[in-house]
């Protein structure tokens, strides 16, 4: 199976579409929520149950798998679907999210000022060619370019792959921004002719950069769109509150070929999803559910629910009872709560299970919403 | 279902014996191996996934389950079965092992001189009516009883249950030995008595006391086996070898009700359970595998596996060709060292439904050997 994106619907309210993704490893209905399995496993399930939860697209970390188990080993095991064996679409990015969050902290992290450089002594160098940084694991000096890159990308065969970028920090001058961006683009456009040497049946989706400037996002759309991409990924810094992000994708996704799938990059709150869909976006993904999850924040149709609260302690019926839910079909609350308190693991695969449903099922819901409008 | 014990078959080379426990929630074949949920968990799966591992019989701790979610909550739903949704067959013990633990250590502690006291201070005052501890939970004082436990153990519901004991340290004199196993009979002959004034379907197993001294032990034995216990826990120190544990129950078991089912409380290494069964052990229980599991033991028909070692990280096969187990029948063992090293917690979950379903099916073997001798 090639890939191919087929347009089904178009609201008639918003730019919201309903959508289909063809995949070697079978079709991603749009828009969708994608979940984050960083090791190629999301935290506390097994991959089975995700399968059986519907999740049609995994988000899988190649700085990570680029480490451990690195992609020989990956390469060996006939690549990261039979290694980790999911029968399901995978995304993988291209490290280089991880390696420039290491130089410069998270976004959030700089907006707090929890210092500029988290990790920084682990980036050795940036230049034209790529970047040098040190692995996190055994201290090795590893080398980052669009074509390693690219080629660690191949040994894991994913889906959908992503070219390399740099990540700029987030409080930038605009002349560096304008540098930083022109190197992405290079660097793409790099990983592209990589990619083309030997397609191997995946999808590259180009990053669109340009962080909250609309003239920079819309050079960056411009240049890009210009390239057998086939699709785009929206990165780079999305602002540093909801409506920045909302400002840049309102000016930003008219100008995107409409015919090419889009996904939106470490975005995956409900609210956000809610205001992105209408922009026109077809995936995100995000590890909040399953972070959430973890912490014991259950999602509902009515809000979170706090797990920890004492006033779940005799709720004997599911989290919600219409929930159709590994969890819900089998656990009250009060378990759950109880689980909960007793720090047992357990907690965190029910938890996780019960979240990551809610989110298949929500974008299910948001799907029929928009076919009928 | 009234619980009764059938022996089906006797080894002629040992005192092994075939048998099944009846409960009312289902049978136990025995000899067999039993599991640990201190929470109403196994750590790390489940109870649906437990259930089609096919463990007959779970072991909760009252101790646990008292401070979390305490009695009430458990009575309110209906009973340890309904609150954990398991089906099969539950013991409980006392709750009299944890706070001695408190008081004087495990006997590793003991024997490794790491203090007699590891969280001394939280018993506060043991006496011939029973233990006042502090509830390590919220710090509030709790005083358990031959009474007050098994009137515990009756809101849990569990099939089988335990009378309240003293656990005397190892290192003790054998005066205060023997006054601590007077005391002991006393307290479980009050649990009996308690315990019997409301059956509620329950089976209840005398603790044999009595230490390493085989005097004593018989004592015990011969004390105990006048009243109507349902069965028999062999408790209190096993020794401090594995050979002191042989010898005492090699002395101990044939003075033993033999038309009453027997347990060996805490142990269920390999070794042990392959010498203990010979010597006529129905039911052992021991959190052995489970915790195995979690740091990185797999167990195997030719020994243990440490999962973390390098050889393993290329192995694109299951842990055992012939396993049937969820994890065998989906990952491989690659796979699984990749999970351990990237500490995910997806592999405390698929190491632990490996062991387990090693010793579910270790201990069918055991029966059909011995069913051939």
């Amino acid at each position: 199976m090639q890939f191919r994106f087929e347009i089904i619907h178009k609201s008639k309210k918003s730019r919201a579409r309903v959508g289909r993704i063809h995949t070697p490893h079978g079709v991603i209905d749009t828009p969708n929520f994608v979940a984050v399995g960083t090791n190629g496993t999301l935290k506390a399930l097994d991959n089975r149950m995700v399968d059986s939860i519907g999740l049609q697209l995994m988000f899988c970390n190649t700085y990570h798998l680029l480490l451990q188990p690195g992609p020989d080993v990956i390469r060996r095991a006939g690549g990261l679907h039979r290694f980790i064996n999911r029968q399901m679409p995978i995304i993988t990015d291209s490290g280089g999210f991880q390696v420039f969050s290491l130089a410069y902290g998270s976004v959030a992290d700089e907006l707090k000022s929890r210092g500029a450089k988290k990790h920084g002594g682990h980036v050795l160098k940036i230049s034209e060619e790529g970047v040098h940084f040190r692995s996190y694991r055994d201290g090795s000096k590893v080398l980052l370019t669009p074509e390693t890159s690219i080629q660690t990308q191949k040994a894991l065969g994913a889906d959908i792959i992503i070219p390399l970028d740099e990540l700029p920090p987030y409080h930038i001058g605009s002349e560096a921004l304008r540098r930083s961006l022109d190197r992405t683009h290079r660097w793409e456009i790099r990983s592209l002719q990589e990619h083309l040497q030997n397609r191997q049946n995946q999808a590259m989706y180009a990053v669109i950069h340009g962080g909250v400037d609309p003239l920079l996002r819309n050079l960056s759309c411009d240049t890009l769109s210009q390239h057998p991409f086939d699709g785009f990924a929206i990165g780079g810094s999305l602002g540093k509150t909801k409506a920045e992000m909302i400002a840049m994708l309102t000016a930003l996704m008219p100008r995107l070929p409409e015919e090419r799938p889009n996904h939106l990059l470490g975005i995956g709150d409900l609210e956000s999803l809610r205001q992105c869909i209408p922009l026109g976006i077809d995936t995100l993904d995000s590890s909040y559910p399953t972070r959430a999850a973890r912490h014991g924040l259950l999602l509902t149709h009515e809000g979170g629910i706090k797990v920890g609260r004492s006033e779940h302690a005799n709720h004997f019926a599911p989290i919600e009872r219409e929930c159709t839910c590994w969890t819900c079909q089998h656990y009250t609350l009060a378990y759950l709560h109880h689980l909960y308190k007793a720090a047992e693991l357990t907690f965190f695969t029910l938890a996780t299970v019960h979240n990551l449903h809610f989110m298949v099922e929500t974008m299910r819901t948001i799907r029929e919403e928009i076919l009928r409008e």
